[in-house]
């Protein structure tokens, strides 16, 4: 057995059953391991992007890691971007990213770079194989870093003498540990300070917004006391819709956050981090928690927060409480495709079950409370920042959650970054309609460049503009094999939307707006 | 006046009067200060890579550093790839990345990245900017080591504070050392290797190829002492066609590359390294060089290689010598799109002074010696193995040599990279023409999993078959702004090809080969 053999029995034995995957000459030995081993799904992507941001969205899912196969160190270069966002979600992935030889690495071939170097600012866990015997052991060990609570990455950079020498070992599967619970203090100080009838805010993140029993008993604690509560401004998963408590996130915009939090004397954090800006602004603060506000925290990220709100629920012995009504589902709106009217369409049609991933950006921001009364579905959206996220996540949640509709809500500008992933949904017909809201700019950044202060000219116009020529996104879909048409209405969404929807296999709507 | 503008400012002083942008949040006070400060051209890509790979193109034929404009730590590592290629031909480029501001950083706001820590893999210098008053001689010294011979890559993390912030001072142009002269010692060693009558090859690279004079010192060396001639496998630029010096390259199949060396006693490099092959494959050398020739250098890639030659034909007293006939430039060819049909229909029609951007893996490994008799081109080729620097490329080479026809010969699967690069060509306007060469499979790794010795099953096949669904690039350039038509003859080909080439702007031959 060869040390890319005994990779591939290794990560099926620990669990990872899928790997999205870009491969390269160096991991041509993996590629033939996984021709004669069955068992593990793999998946093409057409760009190192794609592959890293469908990881995130299958673990998002699923919350298993899949593991990514990425070629030498300008492959990852080209996924760190989605990684990125993956580490910000907390979600655990398993990168095999194959590089020169050991004993070629120091001819300095032209593809050779350093790519632990670059694996590092995205991964929780490096490792570089050094021997076929040891590859086994090293993807066990990989696999148990990314499964480590809340979930890491974990980048194992491959040698391809390590993949094609004889004397591969599989290893069993290492145990991961449990989701570590808050001390008792942490719960006996939250109710204290619960107790106390102070304006309070439950800043959620983590499974106390992604289970739905986690924000019912959130709710049970915000009833009792009379505590808020609120989501962090990103999060990787969120449960929502009918019959879920509906809770609003941090808002991106500083000073609406600043607003919504305006008065808040004490805070506490349920699997969240303290609110902080995305962006520094000159003369304004770097977070929207008032100076004043005192900050407790439940559980930390690395902790269970859904634990931790049961065990607070005991303490407080706080009763079940009827759900907020959300009132009804709105209705498909008509005409021109403004935001809320684009939000009360998707809404009303939302399958229950289905699965939003959210890149809607500037667009979008309005989106959020308008779907509260639709069907139950998930909300995922991006978590660090760097574009490009959604058609790749919903690729991958996708994959993870076969039988559910995805519904990407993604801007124009952001989806230009990781086009390649519609390919990979025509390839595996996958379930995913992308409303692609055109707006042919970046419409954030003009906002921005007007917080700056500035008038802007024609230099910085075209800086910001995505017209001339206008992209024609009906064509980039069917061009990558994924069927497309253009809506200008909400009419025209809204009959598209219901026909993707009643039909298997992934559609573009080009949302002019 | 604020940081940003001093930047802005020194950067015109400095010569760097073009910057390819991807802006974010973080840069807008940068984007502001293009607007007021006249002088800089600044040219929108969708990507980062296209940003990245557009200033290589862009210095490759100026000779001169242009600057780009990346958004923080993912956009910088979107570029990354492209700045790989850069680096390994020795191209200047100044980036400029933007970032969270310095105080803000400690809050780990979400797209909070080790920036510099990615940069460095790619870049020879990185500096972070502290402070406004400093901006302005971090510029300076950004394309001071950006200049520095024969081409670095410099990166300048541009906190938003120290751009926003006043007390922004200009700095003067700081002096760029000339290209550093090989020592005496080296050119009457390489004499006196030379005159010894082995069997010896003079390997190029560096400016030694780029410059036809050179080359033709180069050729005159040969013709005094029975030495051959040879490139490296992949140099940044080469200078060829009609009265130029035919010079081959290095191989990429390392069988090829050992069998054409095989005999070589002695070899003197100039310019360029010891040939290494790409990768290591087991049980073959990781050198084609004969472990019993000897290796001399006459010029090492950070000195002058072109007057390195014009010193050794002083020393040998070489003279004049008649250039070898690259016989009559190939007519365009009928029929199938075969490699060699290809190659001299493109002979046939290419323009004076046209530029080649050469991605065609695979397919265009026969390309090179048919080219010969063409008119006088330059031809870029990939030069890091990271694919996708051919759209990118191109886009640069084009404003880097406005009136100059730029033909991209382009491996379908590595376009797949850096496809918006198509956007930018139509915005600007570019004479590009790409001939897009569509076999819709990753044909190079097919070859390299043969050389494994594996039998390819379904899994395999499908991680490497860019078919189901077929990918149509007519449809992909359009949506991007570009004109596109399919070719399946040589003759299509020949009409398209010269169609484009006598108007302006960019257009996109579709190929099935």
């Amino acid at each position: 057995m060869n040390g890319a053999e005994s990779l591939v029995h290794t990560l099926l034995k620990s669990g990872v059953d899928t790997c999205f995957c870009n491969p390269g000459t160096s991991e041509m030995h993996f590629v033939a391991a996984l021709d004669r081993i069955h068992g593990m799904r793999c998946v093409l992507g057409l760009f190192e992007g794609v592959v890293t941001g469908a990881a995130d969205g299958y673990a998002r899912m699923t919350g298993r890691p899949a593991a990514t196969l990425l070629h030498c160190g300008p492959g990852l270069a080209n996924g760190l971007a989605n990684l990125h966002n993956a580490r910000r979600a907390l979600t655990p992935i398993v990168n095999i990213v194959g590089d020169q030889a050991t004993y070629h690495r120091p001819l300095d071939a032209p593809l050779t770079a350093d790519t632990e170097g670059w694996a590092r600012g995205a991964s929780a866990w490096v490792r570089t194989a050094t021997t076929s015997a040891t590859v086994g052991v090293d993807a066990a060990v990989a696999v148990q870093a990314a499964r480590t609570y809340p979930g890491q990455i974990a980048t194992l950079i491959l040698p391809s003498d390590t993949s094609w020498d004889e004397g591969g070992i599989v290893a069993d599967a290492l145990p991961v540990p449990a989701a570590p619970w808050s001390d008792p203090a942490q719960i006996t100080n939250a109710a204290r300070i619960l107790r106390r009838g102070e304006p309070t805010v439950l800043m959620l993140g983590g499974n106390a917004v992604s289970s739905p029993e986690a924000l019912e008993l959130a709710h049970r604690v915000a009833a009792a006391t009379g505590a808020r509560l609120m989501a962090q401004g990103s999060n990787g998963r969120l449960a929502r819709g009918q019959g879920r408590v509906p809770v609003d996130r941090v808002p991106y915009v500083v000073d609406t956050a600043i607003k919504l939090l305006a008065g808040t004397r004490q805070m506490i954090l349920v699997g969240a981090r303290k609110p902080v800006t995305f962006f520094a602004y000159p003369n304004k603060p770097g977070t929207s928690v008032p100076a004043d506000a005192d900050v407790h925290i439940l559980a930390r990220p690395d902790q269970d927060a859904a634990e931790a709100l049961a065990r607070l629920v005991d303490e407080l012995g706080a009763p079940r409480a009827p759900l907020p009504d959300p009132g009804p589902c709105p209705t498909p709106a008509r005409g021109a495709p403004k935001a809320e009217a684009v939000a009360a369409t998707v809404a009303a049609l939302l399958p229950e079950g289905a699965v939003i991933v959210d890149e809607a950006v500037s667009f979008g921001r309005g989106f959020f409370p308008l779907t509260y009364a639709a069907a139950p579905h998930d909300w995922l959206a991006g978590t660090g920042g760097a574009i490009g996220s959604g058609p790749p996540l919903a690729t991958g949640a996708a994959i993870g959650a076969p039988g559910r509709r995805v519904i990407g809500l993604q801007a124009d500008g952001s989806a230009m970054y990781t086009l390649q992933a519609l390919w990979t949904q025509a390839r595996e017909n996958l379930d995913v309609t992308t409303i692609l809201l055109s707006n042919r700019k970046y419409q954030i950044l003009l906002g921005e460049l007007a917080a700056v202060g500035a008038n802007p000219g024609r230099t910085a116009l075209d800086m910001l503009d995505l017209g001339n020529p206008d992209i024609d996104w009906t064509r980039l879909a069917t061009g990558l094999g994924v069927e497309a048409a253009r809506a200008e209405t909400c009419e025209t969404l809204a009959d598209l939307l219901a026909q993707s929807i009643a039909r298997k296999g992934p559609f573009l709507i080009e949302l002019l707006i």
